[in-house]
């Protein structure tokens, strides 16, 4: 390791601690243009940190310093972003990424951000309500904001989110005129699709005003007002009876502390007959949400084990008939989320300005590194009441047919990004 | 309802006691052959106490009272005996079941029948060690004496046993050279089957002396000495590296309060980029194991729920993959087993007389009842190591062709009991 000769004697300090920090992971730093760990290995990320001050943030708050200095453009990677934050992992699971300022930090937050019915209604405002216009322009057609499911590695975005959303319902088993109650229905194309192909009658609660008018309009442009209603209320609002409950990548937005009350609501919409699905991000080991997109990108965020997730079931003596991890397939949706983001980044900079367009890209690349090295994982879980006999014999009735994949036209073209 | 004239002021009290305790069930009770509840619904399923003292019994406590006097002959059940415990379990649920008498004898046998060293060899040796020549007669072929796969409800035991071992194969992902260390073997089934189907080399651990000698005997008559070694030991012993850990109903006899040696065991033997599958009796809520099955069937059993489960994988910093619920599975497995059993009753009662008979049969009835009420879970959990990056894109591969049945000659013969 050399520290550079021309660094003040306080700048070789910052640089040793930053390398402490840093361990064995593959990552070369260097303040101004010296590189200061350069071990010749093709696989080696650099780091190239601006100026002293940035150095001396990324001392005090790895994690926050480094995302915030990369956000304000004062730090770049050299090399493959997605690689390096890969190789950065190795330092999270260390716990070496977390010093002290960093866990007082994150706890503030924690409080701060607590998914109360008012912080919850300001935390998804803050991401869900970004505008349509931006989330169209790298979302596939049916705005599906969740993991997909990718039958074959190759297939598009707009496959693998219709085989997302036909696998979701075939878990469900869901048959016509069936109720069935969402909890968190982004911009409506789960409620949407299951009132088309399934013939259910789909009421989709959403706090994100947005996304609700979003998926209200397509309601009518679809005709399917009359067996989609789109409430803007919070989950806890749920009331009356369901054959089914289905919740797509809302309960990282719950918070573990209110889990007892989705187990209450969901106990009171499906009753001991009724049955569910709940897919959403988790962990391997109990840890809170990386401080920086609690930050900035999801307030009040926590993903949970699955263990923890269970709670829920076990409250309500629920039988859990499935679980399937499909962290892999959000590496993937996420790759080609970020792939059509860097396409359509002129018109990102012209809505929000430079800042949050590598704000955003930190937090797409980030997320394809944590599902691909396993610091995150997707979670579908299938559960049923106590009293419900009618339980699927097998799962082959999932993998009927082409695995999953509705027949509609479009798909084929090629895709381009919307222009708003 | 009426409790009969020509009873005493004291029976009388007895007979209202144990109608507490059956509540809304669908169950009459009588004492000598007086009815005390008949709704005339065809569903409801009649008690026949033979004496007094029975009654009083089952009155101090209700569940080993009615398991101990089914099994001593001094009650009979009119009716179908499973359809008698479906109906009972709703009693059990209710926790009216379940008097200070039942909970303090429950906990008195926790303690005596812990699983330690030497806990676990007294109570796998109660059970396992029986006579394999008992087992030979209701079993199938293979001797697999846990819940089968059946593709199809209609497919035989022969058949359903041979698709769950290439079920779990499939699960496991095996590859040939890879080490297999299994933990809990049985009569050796899967190991052989894994060694002779794919190739892999297996270490299995089982500490009943009957099973392990059947097992040795079976691989060298396989010729499969050279891939599989069978060894009597503890699960706690296991020591070595390999590429997957397979446990298949041994998790119940290891207890809750050994999560944590069972987890470093797996730990120490995969390491963090192998994998590995569990499979195991589980609830849907955490609860003793049956106090009746403890006394007589398996002493030290514990059937966790999923989440308590979990906690082995979480402590390992392991990612879930997968999680089956097989409970109908298992229904269905004991049927035949039940069925087969019934066939071979006068053999049965030659071996170890009319009592052990009778409690058998109650052990196999009430299990039928469990599975299909849903009181009783069957998981299966694949899991892997944090660096593992191999792991199934999707879980079409377990369900290729004939839906995990492998071609062997003989299956399509009726069954019929050995002959000991």
């Amino acid at each position: 390791m050399s520290t550079g000769d021309s660094n003040s004697p306080f700048e070789r300090l910052l640089l040793r601690e930053i390398q402490k920090v840093i361990g064995d992971a593959p990552i070369g730093v260097s303040l101004g243009q010296k590189t200061v760990k350069a071990s010749g290995d093709a696989g080696v990320s650099r780091l190239v940190i601006r100026d002293r001050k940035t150095l001396a943030r990324m001392v005090l708050d790895p994690e926050v310093g480094f995302g915030d200095a990369y956000m304000e453009g004062r730090l770049e990677v050299d090399g493959d972003l997605v690689h390096f934050l890969e190789a950065t992992s190795q330092i999270m699971r260390s716990g070496r990424g977390k010093s002290w300022h960093n866990r007082l930090f994150g706890r503030w937050l924690m409080f701060a951000q607590g998914n109360t019915r008012d912080g919850s209604a300001r935390n998804i405002h803050h991401h869900y309500d970004l505008s349509n216009d931006f989330y169209k322009l790298w979302l596939d057609r049916k705005m599906v904001y969740t993991c997909a499911y990718f039958p074959a590695p190759a297939a598009t975005l707009e496959q693998a989110q219709d085989a997302k959303l036909e696998h979701v319902c075939r878990k469900l088993q869901l048959q016509p005129g069936e109720r069935v109650v969402e909890a968190g229905c982004g911009w409506g194309s789960l409620a949407l699709y299951m009132a088309k192909h399934y013939g259910v009658k789909v009421q989709a609660f959403n706090i994100s005003r947005e996304q609700i008018q979003y998926a209200q309009a397509q309601a009518k442009k679809e005709g399917l007002t009359g067996q989609v209603e789109f409430i803007q209320d919070d989950y806890r609002n749920i009331s009356g009876g369901f054959d089914a409950f289905v919740s797509v990548g809302m309960l990282e937005h719950v918070g573990h502390e209110h889990y007892a009350e989705l187990a209450e609501v969901i106990g009171k919409a499906i009753g001991n007959t009724g049955r569910g699905l709940l897919h959403f991000i988790g962990r391997n080991r109990s840890q809170p949400f990386s401080t920086w997109i609690r930050k900035h990108i999801f307030p009040g965020a926590y993903a949970p084990t699955l263990r923890e997730a269970l709670e829920i079931f076990e409250r309500n003596n629920y039988a859990v008939l499935d679980v399937e991890n499909l962290r892999l397939h959000y590496a993937k949706t996420l790759e080609h989320w970020l792939e059509r983001y860097e396409r359509a980044v002129e018109q990102v900079r012209e809505m929000f300005g430079p800042e949050f367009v590598r704000m955003w890209r930190l937090y797409l690349a980030g997320s394809i590194a944590g599902f691909r090295v396993g610091t995150l994982q997707l979670f579908q879980v299938v559960f049923a009441g106590p009293e419900r006999r009618e339980i699927p014999w097998t799962r082959t009735h999932l993998y009927a047919g082409e695995a999953g994949i509705a027949e509609e036209p479009g798909w084929e073209k090629e895709w381009t990004p919307a222009r708003y």
